[in-house]
C-alpha cells in the first residue's frame, strides 16, 4: 500500500505552550469531561468529498490540487488509493469518525447497474478498512445532485424516474451506511429546490418530496438500521431556493408528513448564516423543537453569499454552539462533522492537516469552556430566573388553559395591572459567557 | 368639520395618456376583469400609522411631518382630528378599504381602563364614519410592541402579566374589528422574538405563544367574528429574530399547536425579501399549504436590510404576485393593504396621494395583465406538461404509497433506467411572462 | 461547414403582438430614436465564454449542455466548431457585436509558446468570420483567473513570474483585439484580491496591479490602438475581497497611479449589485466622475449572493439605467455586452436564442422610454429646479471659493438663517417615470 | 452636585478571575506593554449620545429608558445634569477619553442665535469638567443630520442655506474642540447621500461636499487646531446611500478634491459590515492608504442589515485590529471610541457600566494578543517571505518601470516561463493567530 502523506506522524496532543503546528495544542481524545472523554463528546468525523475528492476548483477556475490519488489506471483503482488516502489521513489525524457520499468512493458508472457493482465492491474495500483501523462512520448519504441527470432536482423532479433513480441510490447508500454501522444517515436535498417558480408546481414537489422521506422512513425499519435518519437545511445553492431552507422549514415538513419522530435535522455552520440565521440559533432552534442530530462543523464568510465551506476556527462561536449541545443532552448519535474544504490555494496535502487540527483544537477549547460554564449553572440560573413569574397562579393559569382571553382581559382591568419592564441584562451575561472564553 | 386636503379633488380615472398627478390612470375601480371588478379583486386598503401617526422621524432623525391634525387641545381632540383627516384622504382617494392598530385611532391612556375608554369612544367615532363614508375595515389589529412593557416580547415576555396586557389590547380590539365588520384580525409579534440567545428560553416563548395563539381562536369563536385570523411572518427588526420568520416557519408552528386551519397569513412583501425570500415565493409558498391570506402590498429596497416599506411601483414583480393570488382563487377575506409609507423628505400633504395613486395604479395594471396570463392559461399549460410523467404508473405508485423504496430501486436496476434531463427553459417562461407585461 | 441551429431562421422584428418566441417584439435594428437607430445607441454584443465555452457545470454539478462543438478530433478543430457556431448565432440572431477572452477562441496549450501560436492562429480565422458576416468586436479580453497559475493573482500576485505571464497573455489580447478592430479592452481582475488578509500586503499588491495598468496604459499607446481601456469592477467571487470592487473604488485607484483620463470603468449590472448598490447607482456615479465606458449587460437574483449571470428581462431597470446613458451622451467606444448565461436546466440549443431575444427586446423597449423621458426633460426639468438656489449668490460664493468657513457662520449668524425644508417628492417622480415605462 | 451611580465605585483591574461584575478583568490602564502603557495604546473613549442622550427608543418603539437626567425644569437645566452624569460616569469608569456631538452637550435652540449661545455656555462646563476630572477629549463633532432642516443633507443639500447652517455648527464644533484641547474633529455625513436617484444630481452633489471639506481644512489652519480632521464612512442608513460608503470610496474622494493630506478616515467597526467589508479589512486598507486615524469600536449583528452599535465582545476581531494599528506604528490622535449603544433592554444604570467594563477588557486582551504577536513576528515574517520574489530582476524592473509590456512578454516567451503556484497556506496561518489568542 503506498503511503501518501510520508512526513507525517501521528498527531499528538503537546498542550497550548507547543510551536509544533502538526501537533493538537487542546484536543486530547482522552482528557474527562464531565464524565466523558472529548473524543466522546465531540465525536468528531472527517469528511469523504472535500478532502479526497475536490480537485481545487471553482466556478471562475480549473482545479488546483495535484493528488497522488487522482490518476491511476482505472477509475476502481483510483477509488482503491483513494480510499488508502483517506484511511492513511484518519488514522495520522487521529479522527474516531467519518462521513461519505456513496458517489465519494465508488465511480458512477456509465448506469444504474455499474453503479451498483462499483459501490459494491468499494463498500467491502471500506468494511476491510475499518476493521484494521478502528475508524467508524458517522453518517453516509447519496450524492443526488451532482450528475446531469438531476439538474432538476431528485425526489421534487419532474420526470418519476428520476425520482426512481434517486431512490435506487439511497437504497443502495442506506444499506451500505447499514453494514458500515454507520450511526446515521442524511439527506442532503441539493437539487430540491427551483430555479424559477415559472415552470414550478410547490404543492406537487412538495408531496413528491414528502412521499420520499416517507419511503426513507419505513426503509430503514424493514432494513433493521438503528441509525438515525437527518435532514440537512440550506437555503440555496445549487438552486435558487431550496425547500429544507432551514431548521423551521423542516420541522414544518416534517409534521405535515408524520416524521416528526423519525427524521431529525443536521445543522451546517455555513448552510445557518447563508439562512439568515446564526449558527447558535438554529442549534438552539433544533434543541427547543426537539430534532437535533449532528452537527457539520464549518464556517462561512460573513461578507460572501455562498457556501465557503471553511474549516471552524472560532472558539468564541463554538463555545456557544457547543453549550447548547450539551445542555441538550449532548450528542446521541451525531457528532462534529467537518464538511470543511480547504481553500484553493492551499495545495499542499500538509494544508488538510492544518485544516483539521486547527479544527478539533478549536472544538477541544469550545467543549472544555461551554463544559465549565454548563457545570457552573451561572447563566443557566439567570435564565431560569428571568421566567419565575410563570409558576405564579396567573402564568400557570394561562399555560394550563385555564383561562379565556376574556378572562385574562378581565383579570387585567379588575387589577388595573400595568407591568413594568426588568433589564434584559445582555451585556452583563456577554461579559458572563466572555469570561468563561477568556480564561 | 376642518378639510385637510382642501386642494385635492376626488382622485378619477383619466387614463394612461392624463398627465394629471392627481388621476388615475389605470385604476377603474368598476372594470370587470374575469367577472369581477377591479375595486372586488384588489380588495385594497389604506393604513392608519403610516399616513396619519408617523411623524416623519427615522432613527438618526427628528420628524420632519408637520401635519395639521397632530396638534389639538387635548389627545382624544387630536385622535378625532386625525379621524377626520384619515376620512378625508381615504374618501377623496376612492379606496374601499383601511386598517388600524388600537393605539393609532385612540391615546394609549395611563393605564389599561384609561386605553379601554379612548378605544371605545374611538371605535364609536370609526362606527360613525364608516356608516357615513361606506368606507370598510380590511383588518384591526393590535399594537403589542410599541410601548416600553413590551420591550421584552408581549406574549413571549418573561413576565406573565405583560402576557395579559397584550391580551387584554388584542380582546379589545378584536371585539372592535367584530364590531367595525372588519374582515381580517392581524397578529404580527414585532416583539415576539429575541435580542440575544443568552437569556431566552425558545421553547418557553414558544409555548407561550402557542397558548396565546389558541386563545385567540378560541375567543373569535366565542364573539362569533366571521373574519380571518393572520398571523404577520417577518424575520427580525425591531426583533434580532422574530418567532413569525417566514411562511414555511408559521406552518410548523401553526401545525405544532393544531392552528393550521384557523390562521393564515398576511404576507408583505418587504418582510419576505428581509427574510431572503422573493415576494413572489412567500405567496406562492403560502397558497401551496393552503395558508395564504391576505397581503401587505409594499416595496423595500433591495440594497437596505431594514423595512422600508415604499409605495409599490413594480409592474414587473406584481404581476407575478397577482397572478398567484388569482390562480389559487382571489383574494377571500384578504386584500391589498398598503402598509406604506412616505419617504421622510415627501413631506407635502399631497405626498400622501401620489404614494397612493401610484400603488393602485402599479396593482391595477399588475392584475389586468395577471388575468391576461391566466386566461390564456399558456404558462398553466407549459407547467402542467413538465409534470405530466407522474400521471404514468411508476408515478402514480410512487404517490399512492404502493411501491417501497426497494421496490422502485428493483424497478430500476431491472430497467436499466437511465432518464434524461429536459430544459427547464427559463429563458423562454420569462419572455413569455414579459409578452403579457409589456403589452 | 456545420450549420449548428439548422431549424433557427435569422431572427426578425414582427412587433409585439407576435407570439412567435423566435421573433423580436421590440427590437428593429434600423428604427430611428432621437436621430441614431436603435442598433447604434445600444451596441449590443453576446459573449463567447458563457454561450460556447461553458459546459453548464456549477459547484455542486458537472456540465449538462452537450454542445455539438465540443467534441472534435484535437482542441483546435474544437475550437474552429466553436468559431463555426458562434458566428452561425451571432448572424442568426442580428446582433452586431461580441466579445471574448483570449482561452475561449483558442487552446491554452502546455505554455506561452503554444498559447502564442494556438490563439495567432485563430484570430486568423476570427478575422476572416468578420469579414465575411459583418461582425464587429466590442471587446476583447485575457483570462487570467482560469489557471491555477493565477490561483493567488495574476498582476497582484507574489510571484513577478505570475505578472508577467499575465502581461505576456495581455500583450497577446490587446494586439489581438487592435488587429480586429475592438473598440475596447478589458480588464477584469478576477483574482485581483485576497482569500485572507493574514498572507496579504495590500500596499504591495496595489502597486503591482498601479504598475500592471500603467504598463497597460504605454502599451496601448504603443501600439496605436484606438480604443478604450477598461476596468470592470466586482466585489468578490470568486476571490474574498477584490481590489476593483465598485465604480467608487477604482476611481480612487485610478486618480492614485494617474489613470484617470486613461481608462474607464465596464459596469456589470450583477456586480453592482452584489457590492451593495442599484445597478442604476453604479452607472450614474460612473457618469458623474466621468469614467463610463461601457455595460455588461446581465441581471442577479436579489436572493443569491453569487454572480448569476441572468439575461436582463427588466424594462424598469434598464429604462433606468439606459437614461443615465442618454443623458451623459450615449455610448461612445461602449455598449451593452451580454455577459449572461443561459441556466444550467436551460440546455436545449434553441435556449440560448430565448436567452438573447429576451435581453434585447428588454433593452431595445428601454431605449424607447428612457429617449422619451430624456426628449421630453422634465425629469430632468425637476431636478434642475430642486437646485436651483445654488445659482444665487451666497451658494456661488460658497461653490467659487469666495467664503471661508468662518465667513459662512458669520453670514448665518446676522441673518438668523433658518432654512425650511422642501418635499423631495420622490414618489411624484415615481409615479412619473412610471408613466414613460408603461404607456 | 448630584450623584447618579451612587451604588458604583471606581472600577478597579481585579484580574481575570474576579467573578465581580464591576471590575476589569483584562484592562490595566498603567500595564507596559511593547513600552507604552495599555491606556495609552488604547486612548479609549466614550461618548456622550449613546449614553447620556439616547432615550432607548427604536423604530417600532418609544424610549425605554428613564434616566434621572432626562428631566429638569429647563433644557440647560437638564443638559447641565447630563454632564454631571456622564463626568460622573467616565469617571468612574476609569476612561480616559469622550467624545461628543455639539447638540449632545447642550439643547439646540430655536435658531442658531440659541445654538451659538447654549452651546457656548456648555462648552465652557465641559472646560471645567475637564479641568476637575482630568478627562480628555478624544474628538468632537457636529450633528447635521437629525433636525428636519437637514432631511436633505448638510453640504450636500439642495438649498445653500442648510449648507451654510451646517457650516456655521462645525464652525463652532471645531472651535469648541480646539479649546478642549480635542485631538481630532470627526465629520460624518449621516445624510449625505441620497434617497433616490431620481431628484438626484450626483455631481453637484460630490463638488458640494468637496467645497465642504476644503473649507474645513482651511477652517482648520486658520484657527490653528493641531488634531486630525477625519472623515467617518458608512454605506448608508439614514440615507439610501451615503456618499461616504468606505474607505476605498473616501480615498478617491479625498484625491479628486486635493484633501488626502489632510483628513484621514475614523472606521467603524459596524460600518465597515454593512458596507460588505470585514473590519479588518477597513483598517488594513486605511493602514496601506496611509489615511488611517481613528475607530469607533463596536461590532454589529452579521445577521441584522443595519447599525445595532453593539459593545465590542470579540477578542478574535478586535486582536486582528489591534494587530493592523500595531503594525503601522500605532494610534496617533486617534483612539478607539466606542461608538456603542445598550440594548433597548438593558434599561438599568449598571448596564452602562456592564457594557463598557467588557467592552474595555476585550480590547484590552486584544491588545495583548496582538502585541505577543507582532513582537514575535512569525506572522509578519511569513508574509514578508511570501513576496520576496519580487526583490529579484524581474520584479525589480517591473516595478521600477524599466520594463514594458512587451519587453516582459519577451521575456516570457524567451525562457519559456511556467511559474508553479504556491500553497497560500491560510489554515496554518489562522491557526498560528490562534495560538496566540488561546494562550
Amino acid at each position: 500500500m503506498n503511503e501518501f502523506f510520508p512526513t507525517i506522524q501521528p498527531i499528538q496532543y503537546q498542550g497550548p505552550e507547543s510551536t509544533n503546528p502538526f501537533a493538537f495544542k487542546h484536543y486530547q481524545a482522552d482528557k474527562l469531561i464531565m464524565g466523558k472523554t472529548m473524543a466522546e463528546h465531540l465525536r468528531m468525523a472527517a469528511c469523504y468529498w472535500h478532502n479526497f475528492c475536490w480537485q481545487g476548483s471553482d466556478v471562475f477556475g480549473a482545479g488546483t490540487f495535484q493528488r497522488p490519488w487522482f490518476s491511476a489506471d482505472s477509475e476502481m483503482q483510483a477509488a482503491k488509493l483513494k480510499a488508502d488516502a483517506a484511511f492513511e489521513f484518519f488514522t495520522k489525524l487521529g479522527i474516531s469518525y467519518y462521513s461519505f457520499h456513496d458517489v465519494d468512493i465508488a465511480p458512477e458508472g456509465k448506469n444504474i447497474r455499474e453503479y451498483i457493482e462499483n459501490f459494491s465492491e468499494m463498500v467491502d474495500v471500506l468494511e476491510a478498512k475499518q476493521a484494521t483501523t478502528g475508524m467508524k462512520l458517522l453518517w453516509g448519504t447519496a450524492n443526488a445532485f451532482s450528475n446531469p441527470r438531476f439538474m432538476s432536482g431528485a425526489a421534487s423532479n419532474p420526470n418519476p424516474e428520476v425520482f426512481a433513480y434517486a431512490a435506487t441510490q439511497v437504497c443502495h447508500a442506506m444499506q451500505a451506511t447499514h453494514r458500515l454501522k454507520g450511526e446515521n444517515y442524511v439527506l442532503w436535498g441539493g437539487r430540491e429546490g427551483y430555479e424559477t417558480l415559472l415552470n414550478t408546481d410547490l404543492k406537487r414537489e412538495r408531496n413528491q418530496l414528502g412521499r420520499f422521506m416517507q419511503m426513507v422512513v419505513e426503509h430503514k425499519h424493514n432494513i433493521g438500521f438503528q441509525g438515525t435518519l437527518l435532514i440537512e437545511p440550506k437555503p440555496a445553492e445549487p438552486t435558487k431556493h431550496q425547500y429544507d431552507y432551514d431548521t423551521a422549514t423542516v420541522f414544518g415538513f416534517l409534521k405535515e408528513f408524520g416524521l416528526e419522530n423519525d427524521i431529525k435535522v443536521n445543522i451546517e455552520a455555513n448552510h445557518a448564516t447563508l439562512a439568515g440565521h446564526s449558527f447558535h440559533h438554529e442549534i438552539a432552534t433544533a434543541c427547543s423543537l426537539g430534532i437535533l442530530g449532528s452537527i457539520d462543523a464549518n464556517q462561512g464568510d460573513p461578507q460572501l453569499g455562498w457556501d465557503t465551506d471553511q474549516f471552524p476556527t472560532s472558539v468564541e462561536e463554538y463555545t456557544l454552539a457547543t453549550y447548547e449541545i450539551l445542555k441538550s443532552g449532548g450528542f446521541q448519535t451525531g457528532g462534529y462533522m467537518f464538511d470543511t474544504k480547504l481553500r484553493r490555494q492551499s495545495i499542499d496535502l500538509e494544508d488538510l492537516f492544518h485544516g483539521h487540527i486547527g479544527a478539533m483544537d478549536t472544538l477541544a477549547l469550545s467543549l472544555e469552556k461551554a463544559a465549565a460554564m454548563l457545570e457552573e449553572q451561572k447563566l443557566n440560573a439567570l435564565v431560569e430566573k428571568r421566567y419565575e413569574k410563570w409558576q405564579d397562579t396567573l402564568g400557570q393559569s394561562i399555560l394550563n388553559g385555564n383561562m379565556t382571553l376574556s378572562q385574562v382581559a378581565e383579570h387585567v382591568e379588575k387589577h388595573n395591572l400595568n407591568p413594568s419592564p426588568e433589564s434584559g441584562r445582555q451585556e452583563m451575561l456577554e461579559n458572563l459567557v466572555n469570561a468563561y472564553i477568556r480564561r
